[in-house]
């Protein structure tokens, strides 16, 4: 019997991962293809279409296509649609999903790529017995997978889970949202690279990192630095540490949830940033929730958790469909 | 036929309200019996059996009792206990439920009473058709009851939704939970007061408060004397929606309500905490929120919403059981 797959798809300002994924979570057709090259929707989607298509056709007996679950940023799971992403060409309320079950004729669902790397956990990783979690995303930004009762917070309109913006400090850092002081201006894998120049400002500490230029300093060489015993750069993840867990210890008092996950390329970082947030989250916590909520690396952190994710919508859709 | 009815019962630190609710929220018999006359839990429970069980004698034969729903300090929802409430004289981890449902034999549930109020205000007052809302309480505290795909948010452990503890200030006005800078010391009818006598030491206004002892001064009294235009007590009300404000904006990154509702002492206050707190979440709202969530003083807030709350939790549960 062919196996049954779903089309993961994640949107990213500049490729767009594809994959196949069964129920098991297992990727039976990876690929990708560029975002930024199509400078309108409707032409993304058809060179989505061909490009998938093709290669169906090729392994047509082994699989049937059973829908298309897609993480995009801004992407809007009630309303189906992508809404002014500030990374994507495509400007405007976007008709998505409506565009997408055109081209497919297939179910369709999106998601922004936070809450599809929640979904992601909940279906393949390590959350799959817990009603209530949450999904930080380290990446260049902050994103937030909020889930509460078993399934993903959308709120009221869809947009609900911007962790990266809440309020760190008064009068803080410009965020490229406007407005300034959110967490992703500190959080993050541009947040820290920031704190790292902040540092050099503030203390007098012999660093390689006086050597580089703003422009030129890549985050992930950050941990490397604190491998090596560079004090900026440790000081650099304390004080990123001590911020998340200020913050993670905020939204305890909101949801509760039994585990948080972080994910993306500064939770490769490892205890470099989860040893001193999850230090500062227990200084910030109300004494009922006290030693009661780790903060692990994603089980996915190695795997294609976007495209993985993606998939998990419409899987989550089918077994709820299925009574499951 | 006789009407069916809940009791709701609000355990507070000194009385505890009760009231026999039917489903259209209608209350057909409201008494209070002391909260400190007794000692141990069980003499509690016993008073309040008898009480209500006399009461139902004499009127037993025009209404059913269904169910007891309580709304009380550190009321968990899960375990059906009360933890180490506070101003309760009965400490420690207290099995309530199944005390009362040993006592009474009718179905028990408690949770805490601004969950209860949430509920109150979903089946009795103004939140009926939406499904993602928030419900702020302003008195002594600051509590909160979190409605997310129409449930209320109980977290892993049933202790979500503790607003009154995200962090304000750094290093700031010692709460009663052990930590500093917690909302509601500064944002409540108690955090208000504090507010009065920081502006007393920060400005040079004259100002009726200045006659006042700390001790004395009344909260409610705060609203008085803005209306007949004491600088001090306008100023502390526009720093009061200020802060308030700002956390919102915070609480709507998280789950996006449709609406806020704010009850309790200081939301009468209406138009004195309401307008500036409106104006300090827009400014804060990252820009897909704003324009969108409006702040509204309870549609219960001159109704006993503690014990129609209480009474809710069972009329929710009879509801879900019956497919509605």
């Amino acid at each position: 019997m062919a196996a049954e797959v779903v089309l993961g798809v994640d949107i990213g300002g500049t490729f767009t991962k594809i994959g196949l994924v069964d129920r098991g979570g297992s990727i039976h057709y990876e690929d990708e293809i560029s975002t930024r090259g199509y400078e309108t929707i409707e032409s993304f989607i058809r060179a989505l279409h061909s490009h998938v298509m093709g290669r169906l056709e090729e392994i047509e007996n082994s699989v049937t296509l059973l829908g298309i679950g897609v993480g995009a940023p801004n992407g809007n799971y009630y309303e189906g649609t992508i809404e002014n992403a500030p990374n994507l060409a495509w400007k405007g309320k976007i008709a998505f999903v409506k565009l997408m079950e055109d081209q497919f004729r297939l179910p369709v669902l999106v998601t922004n790529d936070a809450n599809a790397a929640a979904l992601g956990e909940m279906l393949f990783g390590d959350a799959g017995d817990l009603k209530n979690f949450l999904m930080i995303t380290l990446g260049t930004g902050l994103g937030s997978g909020l889930v509460v009762n078993g399934d993903i917070v959308y709120g009221h309109d869809g947009f609900a889970g911007e962790l990266g913006h809440v309020l760190v400090y008064d009068h803080g850092r410009q965020c490229g949202c406007g407005k300034r002081g959110c967490l992703e201006a500190y959080v993050s894998a541009t947040g820290i690279k920031r704190t790292v120049y902040e540092l050099m400002a503030e203390e007098n500490f012999e660093s390689d990192f006086r050597e580089i230029p703003f422009s030129e300093l890549q985050p992930k060489h950050i941990t490397a630095r604190a491998e090596s015993g560079d004090p900026i750069a440790i000081l650099a993840f304390e004080r990123t540490g001590f911020l998340l867990g200020r913050a993670l210890a905020d939204t305890v008092a909101h949801i509760s949830p039994a585990r948080i996950f972080i994910f993306g390329g500064l939770a490769r970082a490892g205890k470099w940033i989860i040893d001193p947030a999850k230090k500062s989250m227990e200084e910030h916590l109300l004494p009922v929730y006290r030693g009661k909520i780790d903060i692990v690396p994603s089980a996915l952190l190695d795997r294609n958790i976007a495209v993985l994710g993606a998939a998990a919508l419409i899987w989550k859709r089918l077994d709820q469909e299925s009574g499951d």
